[in-house]
């Protein structure tokens, strides 16, 4: 399935949040990232930045699809991330 | 429609591009906004960020759906904006 992840984490816990988020999907802009995920590796992506988050603080929101079929992806402007421009 | 609209403008043009998003979509985090838009507000939003954008420094990605039939949304952590939290 595809997923878009938006993360909300405060400053201290970051860096670690950017670390998991980079090992299952691409960076798009700043707390933001997306890619093709199996259900085993999204349920692990879940448990790790569960594992380092204050949830009285810290936010993140996940969309996911079975299909890309019905959605579309427009960009404006500089192009930061994607596939081909991993950090 | 339904639309994700993810933002990564310079400092000194955030607030302006907050405004424009705001008009259209619900706030969720960070430079992160959703809401169901019609096609000529979608195109009213697209102009209007683009007229205060600058497309070597600034990013904005559009992610649209027909149909939330084949997406979900799961959050984790603190509520930040959504439909009951309006800025």
């Amino acid at each position: 399935m595809f997923v878009i992840l938006v993360y909300d984490f405060e400053k201290k816990r970051v860096a670690k949040a950017l670390k998991i988020a980079r090992k299952y999907l691409y960076w798009v802009q700043n707390s933001v990232f997306e890619g093709e995920i199996s259900e085993a590796n999204y349920v692990k992506l879940k448990m790790e930045l569960a594992s380092i988050m204050d949830p009285d603080v810290d936010s993140v929101v996940f969309y996911t699809f079975r299909t890309q079929k019905y959605s579309k992806r427009e960009e404006m402007g500089l192009r930061k991330g994607g596939e081909d421009n991993i950090l």
